[in-house]
């Protein structure tokens, strides 16, 4: 079988250019016992991957220069020399940017059949989700009645964020790019109020939404849309910091100093990750299966088709290109 | 008796000039039934005032134009028409800043006589002791074994936040300007560390002193000290934020956005007011009143003589040209 992967060339400054992401054929290793070879259906591109093209002191460990990029990956087993897996089974995994990876069994996770779009065990029932999840419920802790302000709304964790919120009583405000966005917050998924950060009457529209002032703001995005959110805060408000996607891309990002936003409302800002829920994974798995056959979260996911389009379909990330959560179908082999 | 007051003269523009204060002869109210007349012995000026001379949303009203400024004072009873209160009692209470204030008797707590000196009242025992005891366990829960860093710590509450977590069993490093101030944290108060902030060195310094990051910051200061604090938080970091002195007399308090320095440690940051710990203020006062028995906690005071002094003194919390708690004495009558 033709194998192929995308090492990371060049450590990138700002917006990684196609030559970050250098194109190899590869030789698939034959699996040793305990072994299998995954082939890669749907591949997910997710913000965080952006820190680890860095050199520096982040919460994953750098990719290393030359090595495979890599990250969640949905995929098919096409050989196995293990008595847990069979040809045929479908498997996650965090995994190199391969077509093939022949990896030990540990690697991966067997996903089991819940009649619901295979991409969805990349977002709202895998990280994403549990993302979403965990920083709203553990971290921002919202209770019925409370506004909950949500950024990069109509994303793979805002989206889940802002309908957990609305399952849980609370009045919900997302934030987006764009009247298509803003509007399937509100249309699709019910949000009383979508505010687009790209208007000029942004912060006049946020003013308005906020009347009750602001408990909890899940922070995605940083920047200049979350300075103008952090004046409406609330006494005792939480802050849930999931991204600061805004600033990944820039090599400087100032602003006004928070020390004294929080002081004068008691606030909480916590960043967190979701390997910090990692003990309460099997509850959270089964409860968002269980809102998402309920009809109670809907997801929209964004398909970028071929291993070729990786770089672009990344990029989308940040420059609000993508619709929901990111994924790239590199196989026919799941339809 | 000769009355005078300080009220509030215009709104500063950074740090408050004299023109901010204005002196008032004054007539002293007869006490109602239920009042009482309290002479003015210590004044207390703290940094939270400052915010209370801007216009706009803070965490305290703000103080009204040609109205007296305020805080707390300590004081002698003069005249009582109460059945609570006698000729000599010593109370203190939040009073506008009179020389003799006419007040319900509800506007005062007595003072048990503990045989400590009585500006204690005013600090360790008084709100800066109680901000720094709810603020670091409460928020901070700092560990033995822990290092923990304090922002201008030789302060009213710095002191107090370092030498609690020295009775907690941890590294304490300490911020501050100078050698006098750097060499009180070390010598007399016990930290492991002192830095002063105003050598070139700071940054070195501050490395060196942090071998294994730190697990709570209790800031007081923010600005440049803070953003380089924050290189060494390791991860689920704490910082209790009581105070962001720097800022308070700037217009523009920018600098390096906090989201992604939150995130990479899975770091808590969060501002807090003494009056969310109201409940346990009783249970505290005896904590703290043991340990400085116990010869745990020292308290350094800088006294201002004189009601004229006020406005000077006020200004020293902010130019670091105070040592510890700074309190004004308008009155011999308790020598």
């Amino acid at each position: 079988m033709d194998n192929q992967q995308i090492v990371l060339a060049e450590r990138p400054e700002g917006m990684p250019g196609d030559q970050v992401f250098r194109y190899e054929d590869i030789e698939t290793a034959q699996p040793d016992a305990g072994e299998v070879v995954v082939e890669s259906v749907y591949i997910s591109v997710d913000p965080y991957m952006r820190g680890r093209m860095n050199d520096g002191k982040s919460y994953a460990q750098p990719f290393e220069l030359n090595e495979p990029l890599g990250g969640h990956i949905l995929g098919r087993v096409v050989e196995s020399r293990t008595e847990s897996y069979s040809e045929g089974d479908v498997v996650t995994g965090t995994l190199p940017w391969k077509l093939y990876n022949t990896v030990s069994e540990e690697a991966l996770t067997k996903v089991e059949a819940l009649d619901v779009p295979l991409h969805l065990y990349l977002s709202t029932l895998g990280m994403p989700g549990h993302t979403a999840y965990g920083g709203l419920l553990k971290i921002g802790e919202p209770e019925a009645g409370e506004t909950v302000v949500v950024s990069a709304a109509s994303g793979a964790v805002g989206a889940v964020v802002g309908q957990i919120a609305k399952i849980k009583g609370c009045r919900v405000v997302g934030i987006a790019g764009g009247s298509e966005k803003v509007n399937y917050l509100t249309d699709t998924l019910g949000f009383d109020a979508g505010i687009d950060y790209k208007k000029p009457d942004f912060a006049e529209r946020l003013t308005e939404a906020v009347p009750d002032g602001i408990d909890v703001y899940f922070e995605n995005v940083g920047g200049e849309i979350s300075d103008e959110v952090f004046k409406h805060l609330n006494r005792f408000s939480r802050i849930p910091v999931c991204g600061a996607i805004s600033g990944y891309n820039s090599t400087a990002d100032t602003g006004p100093r928070i020390q004294q936003t929080l002081i004068k409302n008691q606030a909480k800002m916590q960043g967190f990750l979701v390997a910090q829920f990692a003990d309460d994974a099997a509850v959270t798995s089964r409860q968002l299966a269980e809102w998402v056959k309920e009809g109670k979260i809907h997801t929209e996911v964004s398909v970028a088709e071929g291993f070729d389009s990786v770089p672009e379909a990344f990029r989308n990330l940040f420059t609000g290109g993508n619709f929901g959560k990111q994924v790239i179908k590199v196989s026919e082999s799941l339809d």
